[in-house]
C-alpha cells in the first residue's frame, strides 16, 4: 500500500507510526523538543506563541467571570502536603524534592549538596495546600467571600514515562482555587469553570469535548468531585483536557480556612480548584494535525497567513517584495476574531519549495505565494492548510484581502466539524461486556493500536463493575453525564445487569 | 515633634523607621506578603496585576525589537552549572536543590525523600547554562543568528536575608538570551536592551535611572561586561533595576555553541543577556510611596481610577448607583496610552472613610467620591493620588471624563519630574575621599539612615580603590558612564590621584 501513497511531511505517518508521528510533528512543527534535563521540554517560540494565544484567551474568560490573577511560592513545606491525607498520598510518590539549599566542594571533586534544609521542600505538582495556608490568614468572616483566584504558574509531577506537552515532569498550567460561603455556590462554580473550558476547547481550539464527571476512582486526590471535559484524539482515545474539582470542605478543613457566618458561627469554607495545562496543546495536535504536520485552528494561531515570496532573479527581488509588503499592509488593516490578522512575511533567502513546507509543517492556516507571474496578474496564490497541499487557488489580491476573515471563520468552523464527525464515527452505544470487549478489540486488518473510540454503555455505579472495565479491556469511565444537569436515561450495567441512570462513555486513554 | 504630625496611612513613616514603612506600604497596599516558606512571597491580586502590565509593557517592546518568547526547563543539572566556572561559583552558594524524586513512609512516621537522583537539579537562579545547551543545538551556521530569545519564568536564589520584592528566594522575571555572529553585534544588543530598560524606567514606571556599566567585582558571573540601570531611592540608596550583559564567548565556548561562519570556519558564537524582576515593584515603590502608601504611576496602574458611592441612606442607593454607573461608562470610553481608561467601582458596603483609604494606601492615580450632593450637582469629588489625601476637587462630571486623559498624563509626568528633582537634590560632585567620606557620613540631626546620595567622583578604574570606597564607606560604584557613548569627563580618582576618564557613580545600595 505505501508505495502508492503521496509522499508526506511528516515520517512516519498517522497510519504506520501514531506515537512517533506525534513526536515528530511536534518536533518538525518548531512547538517544542526534549531538552538535557529528565522529562523537562523546551517550548519553541513558535509552540510558546501558540500558549501565549491559549492563555490570553482563557485569561480574558477568567476575567470576565470575576477571577483575578495572583502568584504564589513555588515551593511546599512537606509538612503541608501531609495535612491532606488523600492529597498527599495522590502526590507525594512522583514529586521534585528540594533538601539543599546550596553547592559546595565535593572531597572527590566537583560540588556537592549542602545547607541541608530543617524541612524538605517539594515542588509543587498542584498549590491546593500552599494557597490554603494563604487563604486561611485572608478569610475571617462571610464578608470576605467569595476569593476568585486564579495563577498562571509551572508545576512539576516526577512522571517516569514522558510524552512532550502530554506528560511531562515540569508543565506549564493555570489553577483557579476559589473559596465560597455555601456548598451550593462552591458547586454553581465547579460547574461555571467546566462550561468555560467547554467554550475555550470548542470555539477557540476547535475541539470537540464532551463534559462529565469522574468516577470516584478517576477523582482528584483530596476533591469530592471532579468534573473533566475530555476529548476524543485521532487516534481514538479519550484525552482528559481539564478538570474542575469541588473540594467540598476537606482542604478547608486541613487548611483551616474557617470563616465567621452571617449567623456568627465558625464555620468551613467550602473551595475548589481548576486547571489545564500545556496539556491542551498536546490535544490540538492530535485534533488537528496531519501526515503533513501540525494545523493550527486560526483563533489561536501565532500567524493567521504567511506570505512567501518567490524570487527567482535577484532584479526581481526589489519589485516583488513591495508587492508582497502593500499585501500584507492590506491584510492586517482586515480583522479576524475581534482584533487584526496576523501576518508574516519569510524573506528568508531559502529554497521555496522548503519554506513552504516549513510552513505547512507549523500548521499556519493560510499559505500566500507571491511569485512574478503573480504579481502580474494583481494576483496571489493561496493554500488552505486544512486542504491537501497542492490545493492552491490563485485569486485576485483584493478579492484575497477582504475575504480573509471570512476564510479564517472558515477554516475554523470547518476544523470543528471534522473533529466532530470523526468523533461520531467512532461513538458507539455499547449494550453488553461482550460489545464492549469487541469494540476495543482490533479485528484483521486493522490498523494496530488504532481501534475502538467512545462506547457509550450503561455502568451501575459499582467500583467492582469498573475494576473489571479497567482490568480486562485496559477501558476507562471518562466521563459520567452530571445528573445535576438533567442527564438520565435509564439501563441496566453492562456487567452486572444492575440498574444504571445513564450511559457513560468508556475509552481507552492517555 | 512627631505630636503635631498629621495622621498617616502608613506606620511608621519614612522618616521614622524607612525599612518598616517599606514592608507596611507592601502589606497595606495590598501588593505582597510573606509566605509560610521561608524566603518566597505571595503577590496579591492589586500587586500582581501591577506585574501583568509590567510584563506587557516590556513584552511589547522586546517584540518590537525583534524578540519572541520560549520557554525553557526550570532544572539544571549540576554538572551544567559547573561548566562555566565563574558562573557556578557566583551562584553555588545560594541555590535550591532537587535531591530526590518521591516521598515515601518514614520508620519514624510521616513522609522523607526517597528516590534519590543520579545527578542532583539545581532550580535555575538563572537559564544561562541550560539554555545555552539547547542553542548549542539550534545553531549550525551564520545563517541560524542571530537568536533572540526572551523568557518570562519565575527564579530561586536562595537569599538568607529577604525583603519583599526586592530580595526574595523566589522571584519572577524575564531572561532574555540572544546569540549572534560577531562580537559587535552582541555588544550592540547589550546596549539595545540596556536602552529598553532605561525607556521603560522612566517612561512606564517614572522612574528616572542611570544607565551605565558595572565595574568588574561587581559583574554578573560569567559575563565580560555588565550594563545597568540604577535609580535612587527616597532614603538616597541606589536600586539597581535592571541589567544586560555582554556575554562575549564565555557561555559559547562552555556550552559549545558554535557555528560555521561565512568563511566557513567553525567559530564560538558571541552571546548576551538581560533580565529584570519583580524587584521592579520594589523600585516603583521606593520612588513613589509616600506616608499615605503606594502611588501608582498611572501607565501600570492596574486602575486608573477608583468610583466610591458614597451612600448614606439606602433609599439613595438605586439613584446613586445609577449616576455612577453612568460616570464609570463615559469614563471607560476615553482613551490613556494608547488603551481605554480603567475604571473600578468598589460598592461595598463598608464605611466610605475607610474605603477611600484603602484606595490610598493602594495607590490608584484617582479616587472619585459620588454622594448625593455631587449628583444633585451633576459633579463628582475628585482626588489625585499624587497630591495630599484631603485635596479633593468637586467637578461636573463631564468636565472630568473630557480631561481624565490629561489629568493622567499629569501625574505620570509630576511623579517622573519629582523623582528626578529628588534625584538631582541628592546627587553631588565629589572630589576628596574625605568629602566623599562626609557625604556619606550622618551629621548630627540628620535622620538615622538617610545620608548621602549620589556622590559623582573620579576613580581610576583599579580595584584597591574600589576596595577601600567599599571597605571604609560601605559605598559602592554603581554605575561607570561608558565610554563607547562619548562619556568622558577626565580627572583624577578621588583615592589615588591616578587619571581617570570620567566620574563614577558611587552610592549606597540595596
Amino acid at each position: 500500500m505505501a508505495e502508492n501513497r503521496r509522499k508526506t511531511a511528516i515520517t512516519p505517518t498517522r497510519e504506520d507510526d501514531y506515537a512517533e508521528w506525534y513526536q515528530q510533528v511536534v518536533r518538525q512543527g518548531d512547538l517544542a523538543e526534549t531538552s538535557p534535563v529528565r522529562g523537562c521540554m523546551v517550548i519553541r517560540p513558535w509552540g510558546y506563541a501558540l500558549w501565549e494565544n491559549i492563555r490570553d484567551r482563557l485569561d480574558a474568560m477568567f476575567k470576565e467571570t470575576g477571577h483575578r490573577n495572583a502568584y504564589f511560592p513555588l515551593f511546599i513545606p512537606k509538612s503541608y502536603l501531609e495535612k491532606e491525607a488523600e492529597h498527599v498520598e495522590g502526590f507525594a510518590k512522583e514529586c521534585a524534592v528540594v533538601t539543599h539549599h546550596r553547592l559546595e566542594a565535593s572531597p572527590e571533586g566537583g560540588l556537592q549538596p549542602a545547607g541541608e534544609l530543617e524541612e524538605p521542600l517539594v515542588v509543587r505538582p498542584t498549590s491546593e495546600t500552599i494557597i490554603g495556608a494563604t487563604y486561611a490568614r485572608w478569610v475571617q468572616s462571610y464578608r470576605d467571600l467569595p476569593i476568585l483566584i486564579n495563577q498562571w504558574a509551572n508545576v512539576v509531577r516526577w512522571e517516569l514515562r514522558t510524552r512532550l506537552f502530554l506528560r511531562t515532569a515540569e508543565f506549564l498550567w493555570q489553577e483557579g482555587h476559589t473559596v465560597h460561603e455555601t456548598e451550593a455556590e462552591a458547586w454553581e462554580e465547579t460547574v461555571r469553570m467546566l462550561n468555560v473550558y467547554q467554550t475555550f476547547a470548542e470555539s477557540f481550539m476547535a475541539m470537540p469535548v464532551i463534559a462529565g464527571e469522574k468516577t470516584a476512582g478517576e477523582r482528584f486526590p483530596g476533591a469530592v468531585r471532579t468534573l473533566c471535559i475530555e476529548s476524543m484524539m485521532q487516534d481514538r482515545k479519550a484525552l482528559q483536557a481539564g478538570t474542575s474539582h469541588f473540594l467540598g470542605q476537606n482542604f478547608a478543613r486541613s487548611s483551616g480556612i474557617t470563616y465567621q457566618s452571617r449567623e456568627g458561627r465558625e464555620e468551613f469554607a467550602w473551595t475548589t480548584s481548576w486547571g489545564v495545562s500545556t496539556r491542551l496543546i498536546g490535544g490540538l495536535i492530535m485534533t488537528h494535525a496531519d501526515d503533513d504536520g501540525m494545523v493550527m485552528p486560526p483563533r489561536l494561531a501565532p500567524a493567521h497567513a504567511v506570505l512567501l515570496p518567490i524570487i527567482r532573479r535577484d532584479s526581481d527581488r526589489e519589485r516583488i517584495m513591495a508587492y508582497v509588503h502593500k499585501v500584507a499592509a492590506a491584510l492586517r488593516q482586515e480583522r479576524f476574531d475581534g482584533a487584526p490578522v496576523r501576518v508574516e512575511i519569510d524573506d528568508r533567502e531559502v529554497n521555496a519549495g522548503e519554506k513552504g513546507w516549513e510552513w505547512v509543517r507549523r500548521g499556519v492556516p493560510l499559505r500566500v505565494e507571491i511569485g512574478p507571474r503573480d504579481m502580474e496578474k494583481d494576483a496571489v496564490f493561496v493554500a488552505r492548510r486544512d486542504r491537501g497541499p497542492k490545493e492552491k487557488t490563485s485569486l485576485p489580491w483584493k478579492q484575497f484581502v477582504q475575504n480573509v476573515g471570512s476564510e479564517l471563520e472558515d477554516i475554523q468552523s470547518s476544523l470543528f466539524e471534522r473533529a466532530l464527525d470523526r468523533r461520531e464515527r467512532h461513538t458507539r452505544e455499547v449494550d453488553t461486556f461482550s460489545q464492549l470487549e469487541s469494540f476495543f478489540t482490533p479485528v484483521d486488518g486493522a490498523r494496530p493500536g488504532i481501534h475502538g473510540g467512545f462506547a457509550r454503555a450503561h455502568w451501575c455505579g459499582r467500583e467492582e463493575c469498573e475494576k473489571r472495565i479497567n482490568d480486562e479491556l485496559s477501558v476507562t469511565i471518562r466521563s459520567v453525564p452530571l445528573e445535576e444537569e438533567g442527564f438520565t436515561e435509564p439501563g441496566k450495567c453492562i456487567c452486572c445487569g444492575n440498574e444504571s441512570r445513564t450511559r457513560v462513555v468508556m475509552a481507552k486513554s492517555y
